[in-house]
């Protein structure tokens, strides 16, 4: 292609707003344009990457099996009713008329859909009832929809971008399982062909409702990105931060006890004005919370006051469905005192406690004194409060934690989720009351997964890791060409003869070349530009090289560039 | 593809309320599923058949210098609100958090584009605003969405629907028409290699509100197409139906001219209610309209009982903007009468008059009495009001008409919009303000045109056109594969052997074929299958042609076989 019919220049400025190194990079390279947060237009060079991205993962899907289709981005309103989540996926965006004569014509309400086990279960449902046609597995690649409240990662997080997903269906759980199996293999060849199998790891996160089991995230390492992974050094069995299980570092103390004082502190609620007030440091504090359930039954929770409570925890502890921060006036009816002041001593008998291991090995702490406007300090297990039996895993995992299973710290980076897969089980298909008939014409039910990866998010995680300060360094399976070939400008007009000839002559060849045959650009421009854009192969011709019979081949990344003759250079093309 | 893994199936009945022959072949031979009126999942084999479409199409489009990118389908509100069109286009959408949760995390309302000129113009603006850079075109193929009414028309008139959508920017007007000319030719092209272009019509249309030039629609001759098209069978012009100038074919009449008679017609204020109380004819019934512009001017059009307003024609004709009809108090005003009853004798002097010639020749007629209750009967021109010094066309067109240039009767004929393209000249340019510097350092104005191309439109298109009473019969450029291969049951297990491979054969050899492995299938329903879903030719293995070392070959849409030998067929695929 024409450097010059290439709608696109680079630009020297991203817009001030976006602070993503993926999206000012692709900004600059003229690779995408921003219409709005989270929303961007892939332009002539960006649109050819991301094609190439995503006719990799189809290579892939189409070799475990799957239909490619191409599902609706509305749909109406019943499917999502018939599952709960119309109301439960809070990023789910709906859609009718903009204008009064638009909704006059047709009022109706519809679904632009985030994700679609909503579409798929009953399509398939109409086509597959009986044990022979399953398994079956159906794909797409297509642009998806979200409401994301304050997108600002580029293309690592879009309110409108770019997936495929793929739907499973099985007779059993255990077929479900082999072909869930085989799919992570799919996923490591894609993320291989990408090369970033390197850089990413199988990650744990919850199931969510859908299931007991685990699903697994494909997390590839990435500065920007916006999930923190805990990896067990011993194991490496990586967790996704919401369901990592860990220890917090025992705060060593060598003091002996002190006397209890219960202490005047008027207004001051949070653990900061605390330390403020009293001195010393946020870890010798403890927070204590009161939640109820749905039968009103109320528990007591306390974590060290630098950590944060993590509710899914602490309903998996407990056993309790339905937790809730108790209310400020359940709060004065167990404790005596306003919210702010709860503590652990003097609490009713009949509120069962629950200890974060964050407590373990505390001295002279200080905590609320169950009285409004006071706190104990000096307080002490075995002494003030009873040592308990055992203490919990009720905290948001932090960078620095303990793996309970090796004793180990967890190694801790950030990653951009660029696949997941998804055991659904029988959610779905119980929702839509989906059964086949098996080999003896009984009804069972169908087992279903699903199975994604983003095609946009993983550009923007590319760019990110395929990059250097001069721009970016696209490796040759997705770079947009394989060659960028600048003419530079030279008095004779030769160094354009020739590079129009090279130009012609590789195209004919099939390779994919990038030809800057602007002619009043200077050769730093087009240097910078070459860097800019970072096509695999730089390739120039001007006076110089002509001379020689010569073109200058550099690869991008690598300092040296080197003559070859010309027609060596189309040979190996 | 091994049809024992294509998850869909054939169809016996299409749904009942699918009611266009396109819809009901593609959902029978299971090439699209409905989820919704107007909203279909593009199935492996319907996926198959559009991504061959919009190759063509981008085909064709690369070829004239288009550049491909990829825009949005979300927007915000701005430049719907920029360039007016928040307001005024009748079909667009929006989108907004569809639950609670949703819309607290971000309440914002953005635009579902129906169209990108509003995303388009912005964005090349960022980039090119010097002469040197013009012309460019972008173009995407890409999902639109419409909030059509009662889509009933299959693929021809979808909610979503795909489309290629190109947009060219120029420093002058003979710029864009130089390019307006080479994309009609492109879209011949496109029509020729879909196997249409003999059915298809370049047809005039309106340019709405941008130009006073007409805009062209590129039509195809379709039972089910949407639009009536009006040919001139002499100069062989088409028009769209909105535009056609038309005279009514005069209504001959040998009467002498008889008594004008006023007649007491209670209630009577339609032109069925009179004829039926007077007998008669609607074409021998005036209809006296009344209306009025932004100045409240009053004018009166009169036109034939049987034929229908077009009220951009009496716009132009009658140069007035703003015309609506006349409220009931102003018809009181004017005429004395209530609604119903406004005729052309006894009118206030300051109402000017526009007559449809419809009328023209037309004896003995009946006219609204301009007394309520009141018709006239037996009125003449000449006689009780005065003959015209003009006729004007002010009347829908319909098919009989006359085209006036010609004086020949129109052509008409059933089409589907497949593409079209717009002089949009300057009006987006306008909108948002869109100069460049020209060879002299002035700021010019940028012209623009738009060019649309439906590829799930045409695949309906072609799915009505290539079909017989068996099912489809694609052309093999689109065709979901190029050989149907069917393996029939016999005891031995050779056919399936030799079969399974003439398949390998064939796949390794990179022809397109669809496999029918399936082993419990009766040879009659592999028949049907295949006729249905309508690939070019079909291949039959069975123990019958074994014998002869031989595969049995068939062109879908004729009639004979033809004995091929096996090695032959692979040769020759």
């Amino acid at each position: 292609m024409r450097q010059s019919t290439l709608f696109t220049k680079t630009l020297k400025n991203p817009p001030a707003d976006e602070i993503s190194l993926n999206s000012r990079l692709l900004i600059r390279g003229g690779f995408i344009d921003k219409t709005m947060a989270g929303v961007y237009t892939f332009l002539p060079l960006g649109w050819r990457v991301l094609r190439k991205i995503e006719q990799i993962i189809r290579e892939e899907m189409d070799a475990i099996g799957g239909r490619e289709v191409l599902m609706p981005s509305l749909s109406p309103r019943w499917p999502w009713e018939t599952t709960g989540r119309l109301e439960e996926v809070d990023v789910l965006f709906a859609v009718s008329g903009a204008n009064e004569a638009s909704r006059t014509k047709n009022s109706s309400e519809y679904i632009l859909n985030s994700t679609h086990e909503e579409i798929v279960t009953p399509l398939v449902q109409k086509y597959i009832s009986g044990y022979k046609d399953l398994p079956t597995a159906v794909y797409q690649i297509q642009t998806k929809f979200r409401n994301e409240p304050r997108p600002k990662s580029g293309l690592l997080r879009g309110r409108e971008f770019r997936m495929k997903d793929l739907y499973s269906f099985h007779k059993d759980e255990e077929d479900l399982r082999r072909f869930y199996d085989l799919s992570k293999e799919a996923y490591w060849k894609i993320c291989e062909r990408l090369d970033i199998k390197e850089d990413t790891y199988i990650v744990l996160a919850s199931g969510g409702d859908f299931t007991k089991d685990y699903s697994h995230e494909f997390q590839t390492k990435c500065e920007t990105g916006e999930d923190l992974i805990f990896r067990d050094p011993v194991s490496g069995i990586c967790y996704n931060r919401e369901i990592a299980p860990v220890k917090a570092p025992a705060v060593q103390s060598f003091e002996d006890k002190k006397e209890l004082q219960k202490v005047h502190t008027p207004g001051l609620k949070t653990v900061d004005q605390l330390v403020e007030f009293l001195g010393g440091s946020t870890k010798k504090t403890v927070k204590t919370l009161l939640y109820q359930n749905n039968d009103s039954k109320v528990i007591a929770v306390a974590l060290r006051g630098d950590r944060q409570i993590d509710e899914e925890k602490l309903t998996k502890a407990a056993g309790e469905n339905g937790l809730e921060l108790a209310g400020p006036e359940l709060i004065k009816e167990k404790t005596g005192a306003d919210v702010g002041y709860a503590g652990l001593i003097g609490l009713p008998d009949d509120i069962d406690v629950y200890l974060d291991d964050s407590l373990q090995g505390l001295v002279n702490f200080e905590m609320g004194g169950n009285e409004t406007d006071y706190h104990y300090t000096n307080v002490n297990f075995g002494r003030d409060i009873p040592e308990p039996d055992k203490f919990y895993d009720l905290k948001t995992a932090e960078a620095g934690d303990i793996c309970p299973e090796s004793g180990k710290e967890y190694e801790t980076f950030k990653a951009s989720e660029v696949g997941n897969i998804f055991p659904l089980n029988i959610k779905f298909s119980k929702s839509f009351n989906y059964y086949y008939n098996d080999e003896n014409g009984e009804k069972k039910i169908v087992y279903m997964g699903s199975y994604g990866f983003g095609p946009s998010r993983v550009m923007g995680v590319l760019a990110e890791k395929f990059s250097d300060d001069r721009g970016l360094v696209w490796p040759e399976q997705v770079a947009p060409f394989k060659v960028h070939l600048l003419q530079l400008p030279d008095k004779t007009g030769e160094a354009k003869e020739k590079s129009e000839e090279l130009y012609k002559k590789l195209v004919q060849k099939g390779v994919e070349v990038l030809y800057d045959d602007r002619p009043d650009i200077q050769a730093g421009e087009k240097f910078a530009d070459a860097d800019l854009i970072g096509c695999p192969y730089r390739v120039v011709v001007s006076s110089r090289t002509i001379k020689e019979g010569k073109a200058e081949v550099k690869k991008r990344g690598e300092k040296e560039a080197e003559m070859v003759e010309v027609e060596d250079l189309i040979k190996n093309s």
